[in-house]
């Protein structure tokens, strides 16, 4: 069992600067806080947890990452998550992640936060060996996507820990677009297709994997290549319009979104074309957010239970703080069927 | 000028005590940091800048509070806030304020952060009092209510400052109202009524106030006193249901709400009792959120600039945090006329 004394020694600096880096001193230059923490990884070192509670006050801060601050369904998640957290006593930090910002992230967020909740992200697998390291849990709401994704053909691929072992509460998405993908079969749709975020690393592909594989179980096969909206509401708007501009006679009769945002977006895209929904082009969504109840006509959603999602997701990491075991688990996805399907 | 020796010997601590605390150090108990704080406070002491920067990096952190996590409005301020931060080699924390929680707020961003961004909150002078001693700016995208916000016949009281000599970006929602009433009275309306956030220290009243003084200056009285939607759409729902449910031949033909939020809820009750909008009652928002694009019929709003607004305010701190001179601004509120007060 590797010693602080050899984590000193294997980064050739004191055992004083060691306990710095593991409490996050400023006074660590960044240089020498990555040779520890290299050192630290490379030897396997596990702080003394008693100790080191003896030593550190808990932070009671718990730091939330999140991908668009403008997604109502990502600050309908944080609602409960921070409702959760406050119950328990403890903030939080909302955090926009991204990928080129994450070294400098992960370097302010130890010492800082006694635990991480991503929303799906891919963290890179430094920064899990660090927070793992260093005894901070992180947790995930929502599952998050792998390399893998695409090969997969189902989507609880990973069950409920996902990459690299990191427990995720989630939507059981596989029978939830079953149940939306018949009730469109009912309506006379045989010609299908997805839309969803092709940014790698996007939790949304979770969702069209699950699409894809739920597709194939009612025995019908995608009527065209999945859409690519990226996940936001203007950039869905402007990729279905070129599609209906482009293709008068569409390959689909009807159009699932990966979220809402985009739903709306491709509804908002027909009524600028003129393009009757659900008659011309049915659309669904797959989270239910309050907009998705609002427009004209509403939308058909699965309804993502962002109380029961949020709350649970933090008390998982809550309890991983704590010591005590924990599993990720899977929610049902009730479908809401609306007027933007349903033409009765 | 006091000295930190002076401090210390108020407070009655050591002035290396005053340093941990000027540091945020964890180890200082609370009650001891509460003294150290007072005495900094009563004796006006100001660190001396230069020599706390040589000894402290910047944390190249701010903390941005917010009210409502599920407010699609806050979120479009702060996708531009942090997009701003971003640019400047900042991260930003996003945390939802409460007064009850202020303290311990206070505590933790101490030492955390650069400087504090608010959105119209009313802090305590004291945590005022705390971040000017301590050097850390503090700003504010909204102009923050004040406690004579109900007395003030105009919306620009206190002007770009607010309370406390706080600078603000906002709306100059005094123009703003006048062109949103002159439209409702070419379409008929002098039975004007107007719905808030009637909880204290909501910014929204400086919207209200702004209502109330527009309307005088147009010759009109309110058609009945302000409604109090709590700013949430639920909340607004239920407040018109009930108005409606209670008084048939209600007492205003038109309803302008503080928020988008609320206007959307208002048209909800208006849709589930059967009201037809705008003819039997017409429904007008002060934000332009994408949802009122999106409505049925699309929502009438003032247009809030919250690109505009989000990077100004950030600019606004960042220029403070530099101690360069900074002043508050107000921007133009458009008038987006659409389907929920225009007949045509």
């Amino acid at each position: 069992m590797a010693t602080r004394q050899q984590v000193a020694e294997r980064a050739g600096v004191s055992v004083a600067v060691v306990s710095y880096v593991l409490n996050n001193r400023k006074i660590v230059k960044e240089e020498t806080r990555r040779k520890v923490l290299e050192a630290i990884r490379e030897l396997g070192y596990r702080p003394n947890q008693t100790a080191r509670s003896l030593k550190t006050k808990q932070t009671r801060q718990i730091a939330v990452l999140i991908h668009y601050i403008g997604n109502p369904f990502e600050a309908g998640l944080l609602l409960h998550i921070e409702a959760t957290a406050k119950r328990h006593g403890y903030f939080i930090f909302v955090q926009t992640y991204e990928p080129a910002r994450e070294e400098e992230l992960r370097a302010m967020l130890i010492g800082r936060v006694d635990g991480v909740l991503l929303l799906g992200h891919a963290l890179a697998a430094e920064s899990l060996d660090d927070f793992r390291a260093l005894g901070i849990p992180v947790v995930s709401a929502m599952q998050p996507a792998d390399g893998a994704a695409d090969a997969s053909t189902d989507g609880t691929a990973g069950g409920t820990t996902g990459e690299a072992g990191l427990p995720s509460i989630d939507v059981d998405w596989q029978p939830a677009m079953r149940r939306l993908i018949r009730h469109l079969r009912e309506q006379g749709h045989t010609r299908i297709a997805f839309m969803t975020d092709a940014t790698p690393g996007s939790p949304l592909g979770v969702r069209a994997a699950a699409f894809a594989s739920a597709l194939g179980d009612e025995g019908l096969t995608p009527a065209t290549s999945p859409l690519d909206g990226g996940g936001r509401f203007e950039r869905a708007r402007e990729t279905l319009d070129d599609r209906l501009a482009t293709q008068p006679a569409p390959a689909f009769t009807a159009l699932v979104c990966a979220n809402d945002l985009m739903a709306a977006g491709c509804l908002a895209a027909c009524r600028d074309r003129g393009r009757r929904v659900p008659q011309e082009l049915a659309i669904a969504g797959c989270e239910d957010i309050l907009m998705s109840s609002q427009t004209d006509p509403p939308l058909t959603a699965i309804h993502y239970p962002r109380q029961a999602a949020g709350e649970q997701a933090m008390e998982m990491l809550l309890a991983a703080i704590a010591k005590t075991p924990i599993a990720g688990a899977r929610l049902p996805g009730e479908l809401i069927v609306r007027g933007s399907t349903s033409i009765r």
